[in-house]
């Protein structure tokens, strides 16, 4: 969804662009070349976008100046290995896919799993970039005016990127700090669900969404995961101040007010055990309980850090409690801070 | 409406509450006197909470400990003058008005407002405390969950207020650091009203309000709402990352979402003229204006402190020229950073 609208500023930025469907995505390469719909955004992408199927990748690759990546963030260590033959230092790779990983026991960033894919000619050489911020597809894909942050290490490569990306309503900005952007990116998941937590609630206690409302609990969750999103990205060493601009409370925003993780954390406020909630969403990817899971993995390291779970995370831990190990719902707010 | 709803968390928590209406609440007060009804939170209030007519604040006053006052923010040099007589060092009090004001040429809190109002042989020893966070008063009377900061430099009294707030429902923290929270309290309105924007602008475009939406323009301009707050307390000297945190973006989040400023943006992004979106609040309180001409007022000072009205805070700058001048909405993502 998201690697197909960014097509669409990219056709209106005047460049040819080859969508390429994974091995799972026939269905929607079919579609927009018998009639250049995208059957998930429901319209029609723009001519210069030429579709390709899976199959067709070294086609698709032959002359291409950039590389975009916009695969789930379990598919990142394959779409590297998919690429690899056409990894060149001169082509920056930009990705979109948001997410974190462990790695030989580390905390990592997206950028770097894909980066280790591949070949050690390129790997060197290559240091892909990442787009955070709030942006749902659906409305990038219809031009709604969207800001988002492009952080990456080669500062030549982010340049070009942001340059051959931006038009007159998708305002690209660069930034150097690859971890901050992509740690607020991948948090913002799980801490969306927790925001969302007061719709369900609200409609338990039998009162349709809207009207008085519980937005005080919504904003109180909101702030703290700002604030443990700061302490995340302070104790791995890099700038916190994002957590409180684009890629943090911006994503955050846009994460709980729309999508799937709201949905979601509302049927877990709703009470609805962890696994009937799962079910409910019938197969939608989850971002929240990858987060959860990692970032429950990784606390010993962020312990050795300085961070303290109990003091410092009592929101993260009371979230993956609820998603992970089917507690109920009660947002400990008197542990905030 | 929020000193009425701040007696339930009082009463709650065990206190006898003496809720005074100014000379323009008599009509509620009668009703709470007849029926206990609150008209204007549409419930009846606590039996601990006995309503006061103006003309009665002595008799309110009478052995009280602690006072709380909830005027609106024009209103704060009356009311201290209303409450000098009763004004007494061992007496805290707190202020759930929020808002800035310009006093001897300098940006001032409003704790700092009502305390000049006070005696001269009380003044040097008083130091009001002032409540932020997200807080809609309906909710609150409601008792949804709540998470606030009260701000005071008078620990002892910030102590005590904190401990005569607090209930399971109404979490109160302390901070020493009244102006970052009295600051961010305030510009928070002016900016809700920028994140309001874009529901007219999607309605405008023949959109019903949800469905694929503006969400990311909402939250671009959310996002440098806190980074410009941010700013702002920054070269005021005082600790940013209030910014980021319930005074900031908690409170703007629940401002955004909930009540009039929200409105009365979302006018202004149908294409309203100011005049008229000014009308159709039917007069409505609308702090938006009193902080932007306040901000207005206030750049000089700022510039003085190394802050770039054109480069630093160019959202707020747009917003003063919709709301006060009658420009026409046209947020200047591209100044965004």
């Amino acid at each position: 969804m998201m690697g197909s609208a960014l097509c669409v500023p990219l056709a209106d930025a005047g460049h040819d662009v080859r969508l390429v469907g994974t091995h799972l995505d026939g269905a929607i390469v079919e579609s927009l070349r018998e009639s250049g719909i995208h059957p998930g955004l429901g319209l029609e992408l723009p001519d210069r976008v030429r579709p390709f199927f899976h199959r067709e990748l070294d086609a698709a690759m032959d002359g291409a100046e950039v590389i975009g990546i916009g695969v789930s963030s379990p598919g990142v260590r394959w779409a590297g290995e998919q690429i690899a033959p056409h990894a060149r230092p001169d082509r920056p790779i930009v990705m979109i896919t948001k997410g974190l990983a462990i790695e030989a026991g580390a905390l990592s960033v997206l950028p770097e799993v894909l980066r280790k894919a591949l070949p050690a000619t390129v790997r060197e050489k290559t240091h892909p970039a990442a787009v955070g911020g709030p942006c749902i597809a659906g409305e990038l894909a219809r031009r709604v005016p969207t800001c988002v942050v492009v952080a990456g290490t080669d500062e030549p490569a982010l340049d070009r990127l942001a340059s051959v990306m931006a038009t007159d309503y998708y305002h690209v900005r660069t930034s150097p700090e690859v971890v901050a952007v992509e740690v607020c990116a991948a948090l913002k998941n799980a801490y969306a669900m927790g925001v969302a937590f007061a719709w369900g609630m609200h409609e338990r206690r039998g009162n349709a969404v809207g009207g008085v409302a519980m937005h005080n609990h919504e904003a109180a969750v909101f702030a703290q995961a700002v604030v443990e999103m700061r302490r995340v990205v302070s104790a791995l060493g890099a700038n916190p101040d994002h957590a409180a601009g684009l890629a943090g409370a911006g994503d955050l925003y846009v994460t709980c007010n729309a999508g799937r993780t709201g949905r979601f954390g509302r049927l877990l406020g709703l009470g609805l055990s962890r696994d009937e909630a799962i079910r409910r969403m019938e197969g939608a990817t989850l971002e929240a309980l990858d987060i959860l899971r990692i970032m429950r993995e990784a606390m010993p390291l962020l312990e050795q850090r300085g961070l303290s779970s109990l003091h410092d995370l009592p929101l993260l831990q009371h979230l993956a409690a609820v998603a992970l190990d089917g507690a109920p719902v009660q947002v400990p707010f008197e542990k905030f801070a």
